[in-house]
């Protein structure tokens, strides 16, 4: 039995919140202001995105990822427009069916190698253009990082950009964990998005050391056009929004965005090295940013999770998801790989 | 021009967080723990619930009061249900469609006096049943306290809920102000809720003191059927819950929602009394709660506008509405009241 | 008790098919041709729209009158859009809330003399443009003629679409029974609704002697964009085009559409003089198409159903509906009469 | 350039009107009845329902297949409710999204044979139930016959019903081409549908014959709660119902829909009899009823299509897609025969 409140690697929202940012809820909370974002902090984190994004950005505080997501595409699609997007994308698996019955809209799933689109595998599905019968793709999504914890390289993610753009289509980017990415390629945020062509952006605060916020960041500014009432429609208008703009403020200052990532990578790295040669234990995807995919025999995995809080990935081929979070340390890590080390040799 | 931070009378949301609720969040953030509900305090933050509305109360956190309003309705109706509401309700007004186009039902709205529903008015809609040309009314909702600040008695609330049981439609509450209204009735939580038959109840924190957290509450718990699903399809399942759990525990633990209803009802009544007999000023609603509605002589408003932060309600009226929050000081009211005296002096 | 197949005042739906109608059916049953309307007798049908509606006009059939509006605001209507119509409109009334539910607008309803708008009542819902916390009005959206069976004048349609123009909005008419408005005001179809700013309009076949048709026609051809899939995904694009096409053909060929309004309009009036000076009968609404509104005494409302079909239009006033339709003879209209005057007189 | 009229095999809605359904039409052309299904020859259709499918059906007429699925999926699904089915279903490929779009449900396709599904197949998709960040699976949907006019046996059928069934979930038919399937089975409708355990069936009339009507029948007719409304909401109730009711009574009158479906039926097997042994054409699909699947050299498929009427199912594999009608003729098989074996050999 777990103990309440003992660290693991279940997600990397088990962790709290970042020092950092719970001071500046602190600071945050003095005198009066108008709600709903009119409030000068809200004015500030919009340049503080700007910073990072490119003075076009246009940025939309919201509740959390699901909702980044759902509502990028209830504003880029029009009623029978379509997204393509990988088949283990959280979109297709995680988010209780939200696209089809909040955005109302078909997702045109493609089968991956490690959770990451190419233009040849959007090219499957730009079937059937124009004629009535099929919806009609718009959006292509991407995660950076995927639900795999893959990343893109920029000419990759350019790559889907020009293949889309090409075709009329925009290009979404889920980056719940994009600071985990950009650490992980040593890019800016705006080398990893901007720059790529990204049109539209759910940029990812609540896995990154934020109590919980998110961002819907138009990167293609003409597509935010109404995004003010989608926001307030799909509910997801913060009253008291300069609590929002106060955790991002926090993190978009000094880097700790960054600092929180890669220490998060670096904690994944170290329990990858550590285990990877442990027989019985293999793992299934590249570890490249702050999660280990592994699997092991069925009895160890059982036994390994009466001792950590971890998810089972995939039970048929015994495979385990372990997340590290910002505040992750390394005698966390040890410990846990030597639990898998002694368990999984019986 | 008014200057940032400035003490106004916009809305409650303009208050912060009161420092209790923010040093529930710091002693929540604690360790790991599993996301989205999974931990301790999520759960003994439901028996907060119980212990104030009593042992059938299943209790999901949400948000804000939009989502709470809206997933209540989604849970509560089929396709082809309606709800019954005030014109002037929060829901036919002020959130932006988000009822007909995220919970896809059709507000039947009724003229009311004050802003309060009663079994004559709501008999009114309940026209053409079992006419499959015409929605089916499902859902009577009720504001307690009302857009105008007023406050349903228990025998008022009792009398349409069981108006509306004997309809076979349920009774839902927008309880985004139940604190204020309960406190102006000097009334337990249960008292105006449970005890009165209410169905489902949207509570509200975030005006209240809170950082950022509403409730559905289902009072009658077999409506909660499935409202997991809803809450996460509908964006508004919190990967970080612990936080939301914490603030009600704060919230919750030694009456400090009573505390912060009382503060705010007491300055609105202190208000009221400042005003009622400056020339020219004349209260529009009976002052109940912790708003005051009044009309000024246009210019007077235009005026006042210039120095303090309040909402004009009705423009072709010269309706103001000055709005009290838990933080709102004998010192704020009097320097505002003193200032309506000079401004509608001229 | 009614027999079945008594000739009544029910609906102009209760009423079959012209003749001509089912003969065009007839010629249309030959050979194959492809479906979905990619048929010779589609397009020439949309010739026939275009000579009647102007050349820009674009068809696109339907099967039923609730599908023809809704599927005109959901392709009008971006997901916070609204639309401002008449309280007694079919729309708000008798389409189970389908424009709630399938096209996802709030509507803003106005209450009206005669179920007729006018600048000054759609002004009335101008309100709160820019605001997020409200829908946003993008349709103005009237009945030509009215559920009360009144007819805008060449001048009012005008000042309507001029007014909606003005302010960024599109004019939509529910013309299921334009004929009938057409033949009362002596124009002809584009009088009344091209040369009056009409932009999109409602085009109703089924109450004028078809099988089951009507259309949306996009008199302002670029709001058309994508419409090909708002119709297959909302339902209505038939297989067997073919014998849609061949309605309208019969329908526009040789003045079938005025010379049936014209029959239903004239027995209206033949009705509405009969009946005008009973005692106790008073006309409800002005006589102006195909339909009389009536009060009656209770008994004598009670006493006429017995013995004819039609519809109590308002219960409480004891308000009856007496709708003509294209068969209605004079020795219907005639029998009629002398039941409700004997009624009448007791 | 096939001319206009031509007959062909690109749909069975290529096809007219049955000659006795037209008279059927012409025979219900007479007097006034009341709208909406209140007539005598609707009550009659649906006692002609019950004789075909049990005494139990409840059967409501729509205008296509389209809405007979999708308000099927409609009315049995909750918010968070899913569909599994066939990824080669027209459900999830030829409705435009109307599945997500306008019933809001998620399509969890499988990858089948030849079309059809098993209990195996399902288990696949019965994953992750009571976790509330995934869809819940409500129905199981199959096509009888499939899209590649393969059929399930009784016992097929009737597996999938007790599996479905044992796990909570019911069993939709598709039966667009329901005739075609029983015919090749040699079945009664009942012993189809009824008798395996169905619980709602979409049945198609528009392409055995009829003008344009198909239903949605509920076999367990519990499911059918509230359907009235539902079909009102979604548009599909027809105003002058009793023709569509005139044009089941011809199609269950008799055996009609029998005949026209064995017609069909016989002329695919006496097409895919001529052609299967031309070199380079191969049978793609088992010919089970009136369709045939044919893969040939690119260009025999482009010159073909130039003097035939008919559709490339896939354009990689230079597949065509032959679907016989109710009229077909041995004479139109045996010149399209010839022109293939001609065309194929080169």
């Amino acid at each position: 039995m777990i103990e309440a409140g003992a660290r693991g690697f279940a997600s990397d929202n088990s962790a709290g919140i970042h020092p950092a940012v719970l001071e500046a809820l602190a600071t945050a909370n003095s005198g009066h202001v108008f709600g709903y974002g009119h409030d000068g902090r809200t004015r500030a984190v919009e340049g503080l995105f700007a910073d990072q994004f490119g003075d076009g950005a246009r940025v939309f505080c919201v509740f959390n990822g699901t909702a980044a997501n759902v509502l990028s595409l209830r504003a880029a699609c029009r009623r029978w427009e379509a997204v393509i997007c990988a088949e283990t994308s959280h979109l297709n698996v995680d988010e209780c069916g939200a696209p089809e019955s909040i955005a109302g809209v078909k997702l045109l799933t493609v089968h991956t190698e490690h959770g990451k689109l190419t233009p040849e595998l959007v090219e499957t599905r730009l079937e059937r253009l124009g004629v009535e019968h099929a919806v009609q793709p718009r959006v292509v999504s991407i995660s950076q990082c995927t639900e795999l914890g893959t990343v893109y390289t920029q000419a990759e993610t350019r790559a889907l950009a020009e293949h889309a753009h090409a075709h009329g289509l925009i290009l979404h980017m889920d980056g719940a964990r994009l600071a985990n990415a950009a650490a992980s390629l040593a890019l800016s945020l705006r080398e990893v998005t901007t720059e790529c062509g990204v049109d539209i952006l759910s940029f990812g605060g609540t896995k990154n050391g934020l109590l919980g916020a998110d961002a819907v960041v138009f990167l293609a500014p003409a597509l935010a056009e109404g995004f003010e009432y989608v926001r307030k429609q799909s509910l997801q208008l913060a009253s008291k929004m300069r609590f929002l703009a106060a955790q991002f403020e926090a993190l978009l200052t000094g880097d700790l965005w960054l600092h929180n990532a890669r220490a998060a990578n670096a904690m994944a790295a170290r329990l990858a090295t550590a285990v990877h040669q442990v027989p019985g234990v293999s793992i299934t995807h590249p570890v490249q940013t702050n999660v280990v995919f592994a699997a092991l025999p069925p009895a160890a995995l059982a036994a390994l999770q009466e001792r950590f809080g971890f998810y089972v990935w995939d039970q048929d081929r015994a495979e385990a998801r372990w997340m590290c979070s910002w505040d992750t340390t390394e005698e966390d890590v040890d410990a846990f790989a030597q639990a898998v080390s002694e368990i999984a040799r019986g």
